[in-house]
């Protein structure tokens, strides 16, 4: 029996699937990683995937669970809403969304995510808008771990979130989709011929690839540049790769309006927090580095209001 | 009998083998088209392959042939150099590199490519090169037909060129993985699901796609908008190809440093550079269009030193 657990915690994203079991305090009593990501759980198929993932845990302690992530996109178990940026804590937590239940068993809830409007208009259009699903937890987390209320967060991964943040409400971010870029260039792109994908990392050349993407000639040149410096043996094939991520990391870092000196929030693995760090002190920005405490953290605190949520 | 041909012209590029029989004025006879790019073409098989497609022109004839393009490249044919720019038409007649023949067969010779550095250079390494086989003859060809010895020139595809000229040499270039990173967003990347493969160009649509990229916020950013306006019902599948097409072009242009009212020299086929020239048009620039016609240029005008440099 599982009585010591107060909360299901799962983040539910397109490749994975991960959940956890939380004390009264919010401390992390046992995890678990799945690969059955929504991507590829085929419609219908959402609570018997969930049932083998965690009904023991479900059966075993009575509580609670709330699902962030992708979970709640069209693709996923019950769509929900996108909460409007500005977006603080309680309108996140007025949002959520209880799924339909047999009597008796405890609360499963999914969390909106957030939309916000870019940053431009194009003729006869509204803004381009932007969304997020799962990271706005680990950014509320994330403060409920640092204490800080105001600053930049930063969210590596398939698709790198970049919000602001002022006075603890999420103001709008941007989506940079540099790990799905570096994927399709490294698996189906005329470079893949140059480039060892069983490569371990290597520190230098990503430092070149972020320095090569600082000098402004645009990605769509730079990464031409992997197929001549193996073409003229100035790299080699174990190096390149790692270039190659760091002309994509470096791109995205360089599209911000950072200054030297500023401090950023990494939030995320830390094979990619550490890379993220890595190039964010070439550009002579500093960084807290989190990793999924922070989604743990704000699932953990989102579950406060439930009780008063729900009859 | 084909007694009028004084010269078998030969694009021999990645994707397509272009051929033309031309007269002693340097005048297209004749053309043919084959899908049996170098890529498509096994080691050993490329002598069989041009039989197939050129070899009843090369017996009614008995006129020399020149190739150019990636048949000179380490999967072609056979290898030739690059030319290093600067690089003029001599030096590019200079290295012609014949293939070994059968006695009292007609020349057939591989026209080099060109190489230059960048102009970058990564900490502990050289620059980082750049080069191209095919598209120097285009650029001498363009040259020809306009009287142009000055300009900036540019060959939109799959990897687009643009070359600087001056008093009629090739002094640089960059190539932009444009055309590649659209077949890859578009057939492989998460954007495929939000675009309608088979729409019809839609003019509009490209022009926004233009002007969101001229803004800077990078690419790894604006091609999350094709999600996120399809998501939100802001552009239909149709239109978002286009917009997608947009802001790939869009980038490749905004990463050069054009004033308004400049003026380039676009080459390639007319499909290709009516897009580059709507999108330069929005950046005030101007352009001077050919298609083919000056790969057969470029070709007839090297032929002329070939009875010199051979017995």
């Amino acid at each position: 029996m599982h009585r010591d657990t107060a909360l299901l915690a799962v983040d539910w994203g397109s490749s994975s699937l991960r959940g956890a079991r939380l004390d009264g305090a919010g401390r992390v009593l046992e995890q678990r990683v799945f690969a059955q990501g929504v991507l590829s759980v085929a419609p219908g198929q959402f609570a018997g995937v969930f049932e083998s993932a965690f009904g023991d845990w479900r059966r075993a302690s009575g509580a609670p669970c709330l699902i962030s992530g992708m979970a709640g996109s069209q693709q996923g178990w019950q769509e929900t809403a996108y909460c409007a940026c500005p977006a603080g804590f309680d309108e996140l937590a007025a949002q959520l969304s209880p799924l339909a239940q047999e009597p008796g068993c405890a609360l499963i809830a999914l969390v909106p995510g957030l939309r916000c409007d870019g940053d431009c208009t194009l003729a006869g259009l509204d803004r381009v808008p932007d969304v997020m699903r799962g990271e706005e937890v680990q950014i509320f987390g994330a403060m409920q771990i640092t204490g800080l209320r105001d600053g930049l967060f930063v969210l590596p991964g398939t698709h790198s979130k970049w919000a602001r943040v002022a006075a603890a409400r999420v103001t709008g971010f941007k989506t940079y989709m540099s790990g799905e870029f570096f994927a399709l260039l490294r698996q189906h792109s005329m470079l893949a011929r140059s480039l060892d994908a069983n490569a371990e990392p290597d520190s230098d050349a990503f430092a070149r690839g972020v320095q090569r993407s600082a000098q402004g000639a645009g990605l769509l040149h730079d990464a031409f540049g992997v197929r001549t410096l193996s073409l003229f043996g100035h790299m080699d094939a174990a190096a390149l790769q790692s270039y190659l991520s760091g002309l994509l990391i470096g791109a995205e870092i360089s599209a911000q309006s950072l200054r030297s000196g500023a401090e950023v929030i990494l939030i995320g693995a830390p094979a990619l927090t550490t890379l993220y760090a890595q190039a964010l002190a070439l550009h002579g920005v500093a960084c807290v580095c989190l990793d999924e405490q922070a989604t743990w953290a704000g699932l953990f605190a989102l579950s406060r209001g439930l009780g008063t949520a729900t009859p």
